[in-house]
């Protein structure tokens, strides 16, 4: 292929995302062939229904149902996978890859899931696999992590990769709604699905935190290790107590290197609300990276939205493009790191991390109940940082008592809470999050 | 070259940034050769001074006070700058660029000032000569601009790119301490130099939003283009009034869109205090970037130190031996852009530029004063946004007001303040800020 000749793309799926694609592809095209010094033209695409009303002009392109049609048509040179989801899209890349295609995809399940396997196929047949649109679209973190910060030793990597959720839990607390509304007032302004668990159950970010702890250690993907606790159980009381002491609660991701092993949880957490990311509300997505050499930086964007994801999906083909023809092994490795050189970590498991926490009891109001918690407590080794009692409920006789605790192990705070959950004078169950420096 | 041999690099200046290259290579060298697939190693580095005590490991470095032997070493096979100002660092690189060696340099003063003839003679010599380091070590902008954000029409970069102004201002605002004040304790800090012009008064800002605006619009690199205002003026009393309305005074960089043409700016100015760059305390820096597809992202790390900018010239490091050996045209082109597809655009005078702005008069506190003001204002077809009068200075006689005004054209303000400063009402010149959206 001549250098200034026109790269085909060839398209799958054809939503709100790969509409998305065309029309920057279109509008931004003098603008991305002054950078590449190439047209890139969509030429052939698939999608489910053909005859649906589209915001896209498709003039020139060839589009029909079949997406083996695109990854077998021998005038691509890039395929674009948006259709998402396990099969076929696998089979589609893997039929790509096999037909010395490149790769771009925004299918984080599939990296997460069968990344390992689909770059080693990348790899057999010397092609790119490309995924920034996999993780926060309006981020370009797989870049920095993988060449930007490359200096580093990756400490750790922290982040709100869940727009959905962030915006459920912005509305808690801003707007001072109980999660179940403010999911409600989500799903009615498209932010959320009709069901909504994907997201608020932390998969979605489960997914993108398996791609970035790979690319951040050099560890292989290890979907199944992530630890994850769902956002839903969030309640408004406890936002508005966190924010008394000077937090706040988000849902994070959380992958971090502690020992020869590493971290790799989903959970809601109270953060300072003097950290940038308790500054990160509504769809916006953060990511903060801590390396040896650069110490904390952070990355702030909308994660999803058709032209965050076109804008991930359109930089990867112009780092495609740009080195089409290369040998391979001048291309930035897939997973950050060597292929040979990727070394599995142990992933500690939950009971074993070690946080700072936040405990809310309801107790009886009378004296000796703290004495008796902070008993518990300290014959665990476990020291409290702060205490705070609130006036009685309604009923008069009960009160809510929340205590932050320095770090402790995961194991030990379930002890505790076990044995003060049996006290008579601790009458609900007891409230926890971890707390994580931020 | 074989592919796993050791790179050789040369490097001039061991100071602390030098020495921090030096130690990163070295603490990171497993980490880096995981990702490289082969060593970096110094060989070969030049200072003004040899004997001097550093905190580095210098065995198997040739070392010497000829920076000409680094350059001219056929053994190395990238230069590292890290001399700074113009000569002879810029005849050193030129000699290396010539010899065939891939130059990696922090110095963004050479690149914004004479970047456009280096970045041709690497060209000539089909090499690379990469620059991250020179516009904020901490935050990987050159790469997100170059490549993470390449699909975008950028519309706007605007960012707090100097640590130590942004130490002096935010010690301004936290701790209420005079500017003048807050600079000696920058200065005892080691934050800032004996002489801060060029940190204070947006020399060092000028020439990093020289380099961010080429890479940005596509544009060549036009230092003296740049409108400069120093941060210096800034007083206590301003950045309360400031915030009383919402608002903090950031000595912002700023290349924006306009039309067929760009703004290019630095200079205090108002923004609001739920903006994220508002939260980018002392010397911390941050760069929002807004691109037509991704919207606005904003990257956030500390700016300068030794680890920050090592982590920079690292990355580039990296990037230039994967690259070794390779089609010249399969590396990002220097400035973003085809060199063919570089376009120049009108730079916006100062005075057309369109700002809302802050005004502060001191004004004889008696009826008609406002009124007065405000009739010039609106002749000028200047509306209004707020108006703050505080309460008589201990003469009693005089108060201070605050105007904040909707967008208006530089020379139209600069009218208005002419004349409103005639009236015998107002008693010492109008001081003046921008206001700008973040």
């Amino acid at each position: 292929m001549s250098d200034n000749q026109p790269v085909a793309v060839g398209l799958l799926g054809l939503g709100t995302v790969g509409c998305g694609v065309c029309n920057v592809l279109a509008q931004n095209a003098a603008e991305i062939e002054r950078r590449t010094g190439r047209p890139l033209r969509v030429t052939h695409a698939s999608a489910r229904d053909v005859n649906k009303q589209r915001p896209v002009d498709l003039k020139g392109v060839r589009f029909s149902t079949d997406p083996a049609a695109v990854v077998n048509d021998e005038a691509v040179d890039v395929v674009v996978e948006l259709i998402g989801g396990h099969q076929p899209a696998c089979e589609l890349i893997e039929r790509a890859l096999h037909n010395g295609k490149h790769v771009v995809t925004a299918n984080k399940a599939l990296i997460a899931v069968s990344g390992n396997r689909l770059f080693e196929a990348a790899r057999t047949a010397g092609v790119a696999l490309a995924y920034e649109a996999s993780v926060a679209g309006g981020i370009p973190i797989v870049k920095m992590l993988r060449e930007g910060l490359a200096a580093n030793r990756i400490e750790r990597v922290i982040g709100i990769v869940n727009g959905t959720t962030n915006f459920v839990l912005t509305e808690v607390s801003r707007n001072r709604r109980p999660f179940s509304d403010a999911l409600t007032e989500a799903q009615r302004l498209g932010y959320a699905e009709a069901d909504p668990g994907f997201d608020i159950d932390g998969i979605d970010a489960a997914h993108k935190m398996t791609i970035l702890a790979s690319i951040a250690f050099g560890v292989p993907l290890q979907y199944d290790k992530v630890h994850v606790e769902s956002a839903a159980a969030v309640e408004l009381r406890d936002v508005d107590y966190a924010k008394e002491l000077g937090y706040c609660i988000k849902h994070l991701g959380i992958a971090k290197r502690c020992g020869g092993a590493i971290e790799l949880r989903v959970h809601p957490a109270l953060i300072p609300l003097t950290s940038l990311l308790a500054d990160v509300n509504g769809v916006m997505n953060a990511v903060e990276v801590d390396g040896n050499a650069v110490g904390p930086t952070l990355c702030y964007g909308a994660g999803a939205g058709a032209g965050q994801t076109a804008s991930a999906v359109i930089a990867d083909l112009i780092d495609v493009v740009r080195t089409i023809g290369a040998d391979p092994r001048q291309r930035v490795p897939a997973l950050a790191f060597q292929p040979g050189a990727l070394a599995s970590m142990p992933v500690v498991e939950a009971g074993e991390v070690v946080s700072a926490h936040y405990l809310r009891l309801q107790v009886e109001d009378r004296p000796g109940v703290l004495t008796a918690v902070t008993e518990v407590l300290s014959s665990l080794g476990i020291s409290i940082e702060a205490v705070l009692q609130k006036e009685p409920a309604d009923d008069g006789a009960s009160v809510p008592l929340i205590l932050l605790t320095h770090p402790v192990k995961g194991t030990d705070i379930c002890t505790a809470i076990g044995r003060i959950e049996r006290f008579d004078t601790v009458l609900d169950p007891v409230v926890r999050y971890r707390m994580e420096p931020a």
